[in-house]
């Protein structure tokens, strides 16, 4: 079975079918992962290359790690020690790499639509792993996923997701996928960081106020406050923000129910999630890691030339 | 078989057998890697050290994926995350990396003669992958395999070399292969560029209009322009050195004849190539890229200990 | 056979015993990096981050082979390239790279304790590569085990530790070593460069004199003079160092004995070591870097949790 599509560019392109197939194919890879030996060689003798533009801890472990479970061999790119540097094109430095016979690109760039940009021009499968402020779909999945661990089903699930919704690709990835999946979504955070186009583009419910989205919501995703994608800064510091839009201990005690906390993480302890909230009982952030690793494993492996 | 040297330091030490040698060994790794599995156990067991003291794209990619089809282990040097930032010697560095017992040395260094120094001190088998304005040997011996996939022979073939000669190790490389072979050398580019002792020691043609040498020419060889390379720039602008020395589509139709238009990378697209000529139809500059790979296979091949 | 430890955090921590099972252990595996074959793939499956907050050439590139000879999958992680320069916590870092399920942790850290602080906090080994001013452990089992092909027991060997010992993690690491496995310790250096508490707590011997060193001992371990770790420069020059301390070819001349020296490496030349006294019949300073391989090889398939 495959995708509709060439390349996993965004939750955007993808149908309901392909989302259901690459969280039913990354299930299958997290058995694998819980195995002694974690080791798969559906791809031995597929070439990867990393191509991060942008600095990554996580993802661009979690995508090698998920290259090496799968037994490709991977090829780490990192814009500080490259041609990129000498002014050549996105487009020359890809051919380059691909006409050395790698079978498929990983891209984080800071340029929204870049991989769209490179998809209509190369002919081997792209990955997107992050483009500036548009999508993060391998998030957006392994979200879903985690998210699947502890509901049944996303139908009719109430997602509240909290903070810089306008500058955060994950909150993009998040809202295409939950609205094809039949969720409910709310976001919240300042109204300076709420886009009016994509809140009516998808008929979500928008609030002011953490406590609000709280009370509504089965699952909280709180998003990264990410200072340094904010042309003007909007708080005078970061204290301010944790005192207007930061998760406590004492806000989730409040509600009459469980709820589930998300951080697509890395933290910024005491701003957007207080230390005891986000190594709570109700936190899924170390889970949402750990599943990172078998959701990428999927893409890999259904994007693959030699998936049937 | 094996070559008359002990390492890959340079074309100038090369004979014309151990050239031939290296392009027919390459042209069966070629084969290898059109297969589905693209990979020779050759080198299983060698350890192979790639140490970058200049930034490169291409070239490191491309020996680490020529050390991977061929099964060796690969190490990255790069010399930012290094002990050359507490002034440690090259030769210090490199001995201390062979004690932990690599076999074998892939140097880029921008100090001209840094690979020959190294060789009369260490045991292990070295490539140079650049040195200064020196060489670039693996660059001369895939632009001669990619000629020959377009041309029968070397032998008479008229090949030209236009732009920076002076400070191209690419030239350098390319001038002593194509004079063991038998090929005839025209260069190129503003006087100021043109190393007069170069010319006169090889007998080589030299022309200041680039129109002329794509005249008289099977092969152009365009050089990319490095204006970082310069101590005093030369051109008020890149513009400037377009409208006088680029490659343009108009010039290669006004020729009566098919020519092979090669690069060897990073492009300046608009400057010393226009970017139809790069993609055009006499352009082989992609399959250059792909032929590295198989070359650099042939090399570290012939010079590993293992080979009988 | 394990250690009393989960962890290689210092040799402050381990036993006579864990001392001499490591050094056992690694005298095991150099005998495999004497084979043609150098590999074994006792942690074939086992996943390590190599987590270096440092630089480092051959700390680095030791455990790196160290893990490919053991067969184990290596990950590398650099500060520059990191979530680190997000703000993230060490201790977020960790446990996201260990919910990716890697196994094992070597750690360099500017910090002296950072080993020991995640240690508390996570549930896979730690091995430290150096922490700030503390400990650098393989260092010290590296040190013993090169001393012990030259020596039959360490037990009254006599050691003179020269130069800046205040500063050293590699001379504390020394210290305790061979004070647990019964040699006799002397510091020689600057006044200001030797700790009065370690002294003390050890019962050293002391001395100003570097000849005075040199005539007692049986091997001298001399470390790099680290102008950059100390906060107030006491040198006007480093040709003062080496008038006042530095060890010449004509001080090993004028002793009556033969004496092995010892230097961690990088070597500053005609610093602390003149070159003739590095590269000369005394020295062993190749071999210490060798045998680091097998000592780390030891270090990482002990704490394995593969191993029974």
């Amino acid at each position: 079975m495959k995708l509709t599509t060439p390349h996993l560019l965004g939750i955007k392109d993808l149908t309901k079918e392909d989302i259901e197939l690459l969280l039913s194919t990354a299930k299958q890879f997290k058995e694998v992962l819980q195995r002694p030996v974690k080791k798969v060689p559906s791809l031995r003798d597929i070439t990867i290359v990393n191509l991060f533009f942008e600095n990554s801890t996580r993802t661009r472990m979690s995508f090698e790690l998920a290259e090496k479970r799968l037994g490709a061999d991977s090829l780490n790119f990192t814009s500080s020690a490259s041609s990129v540097a000498k002014g050549e094109t996105l487009l020359d430095t890809v051919n380059n790499i691909l006409s050395m016979k790698v079978d498929m690109v990983v891209l984080r760039h800071s340029a929204s639509g870049a991989p769209h940009f490179l998809a209509k021009h190369i002919p081997a499968a792209i990955v997107n792993a992050g483009d500036g402020i548009n999508e993060h779909p391998t998030q957006a999945l392994l979200d879903a996923f985690s998210m699947l661990e502890k509901k049944e089903t996303l139908e009719g699930l109430k997602v509240a997701i909290i903070g810089d919704i306008m500058h955060s690709r994950v909150a993009l990835s998040n809202i295409y996928l939950l609205n094809k999946m039949g969720a409910e979504v709310m976001v919240a955070g300042p109204p300076t960081l709420i886009p009016k186009h994509i809140v009516e583009a998808f008929g979500i419910r928008v609030t002011y106020n953490v406590n609000e989205a709280l009370q509504w919501c089965d699952v909280a995703n709180v998003l990264r406050i990410q200072l340094e994608r904010q042309n003007q800064p909007l708080f005078s510091s970061l204290r301010e923000y944790n005192l207007a839009y930061g998760i406590k201990r004492s806000m989730l005690e409040k509600l009459n129910k469980e709820i589930v906390i998300m951080h697509p993480g890395p933290i910024n302890r005491g701003v957007e999630l207080d230390s005891d909230v986000a190594d709570g009982p109700h936190s899924i952030i170390l889970n949402q890691v750990e599943n990172g690793v078998a959701v990428r494993m999927a893409a890999l492996y259904l994007l693959s030339p030699r998936t049937p």
